[in-house]
């Protein structure tokens, strides 16, 4: 019985980690078809975003079952229920990546970030991706030091955000209304990327420790 | 012991209401707070989300306690976790309240909603506003009504939210790039809350008549 259980559990775990690698190549993809204007990338991100719908559907399906059918309690409960809620956080991930992924497909063939903001919107693309790999990793590893750089990958990913509005309202500014609007958004999705990877973090520390939560981010 | 597990639940069922009635209040007040400038409006949300994310992790943890010492199964183990999922969204309805008032606060003693466009904002403050309330009176009757009704209002604030950036967009627009930001930003909070009630009416509509889900919107 034990033994199945494990399986299970296993096998949710694994469900988080294939998850959170669609979600890095996602936020990566969608980030190339950003700064070059790939309309075919985008559209890949944008018909990804369904099967990372799927595999949560199916990965909260099997929670419920192990839930039903096994009852764990103590750590083991903790696990299930952390997966369920992880599940919803790679989700919207997936999400916001199909969004940056949008705006490169509505302004194709132009580009939405303008030569001006590119490093900067570079750098952020970098850093969401970048977070996005240490979360594969934390739910490999449960690395505790992994679980801190996200932390401060987020503060990162924060300045650059910072950045993007500070460029918007310097008085050199003069792009149109149109991209004051796209870096507004791409800004804010690409921002959230370490929001919610800031999230899992906490969660995983709080099943490894079992300190109480920190404040949730987002 | 099926009536203690009743009464349990339906403490979850009584906090979910809980939560969503602070929503509604905090999205009316954060609305309130940005078409009328009102600073102390503004900081009474800020302050007040801590509440709802409070509020949240004893929910949470009272799903965990009724999952470990019970272990529900078939309909009420959908209830548990479906519980589980609404108090995250709800939680993130908070959120997006507090930044409307964060914004708001921002600009004091400004506006950050110019005359222009503020009948479009106030509009969609009372579209956020019927759907945070549609949520709670949903979570109290179950009517399935009123799950048909939320995604109707959903439709509302999405052509509320085009007609922003129509705005933004027209040759007639003279803002500054500032008050684009902000229009961009709080346009983008409010129809937020369009997506998370039709999240929330499809979970339950999924609860009342075990329909498969239909795609999960945000």
């Amino acid at each position: 019985m034990r033994k199945l259980f494990e399986a299970k559990l296993q096998q949710v775990g694994d469900d988080l980690v294939t998850m959170s690698k669609m979600v890095e190549v996602a936020v990566e993809k969608a980030g190339q078809a950003l700064l070059t204007a790939d309309l075919s990338l985008a559209q890949e991100v944008i018909a990804g975003d369904r099967l990372i719908d799927v595999l949560q559907r199916e990965l909260d399906e099997r929670c419920v079952l192990l839930l039903a059918q096994q009852s764990p309690v103590a750590t083991d409960l903790r696990l299930v229920v952390s997966a369920l809620r992880m599940s919803m956080t790679l989700e919207r991930m997936g999400d916001l990546a199909r969004h940056v992924a949008e705006v490169a497909r509505s302004r194709y063939p132009g580009k939405a970030i303008r030569p001006a903001e590119e490093a900067t919107f570079a750098a952020m693309v970098t850093a969401a991706r970048q977070v996005s790999g240490e979360v594969v990793t934390l739910l490999e590893t449960r690395d505790l030091e992994l679980a801190a750089a996200i932390e401060r990958d987020d503060d990162v990913l924060d300045d650059l955000h910072a950045e993007t509005f500070a460029a918007l309202l310097a008085p050199r500014w003069d792009g149109t209304v149109q991209e004051a609007i796209d870096i507004t958004l791409v800004g804010r999705y690409l921002e959230r990327f370490g929001d919610h990877a800031t999230t899992i973090a906490r969660r995983i520390v709080f099943l490894v420790t079992g300190e109480p939560n920190t404040p949730i981010v987002g």
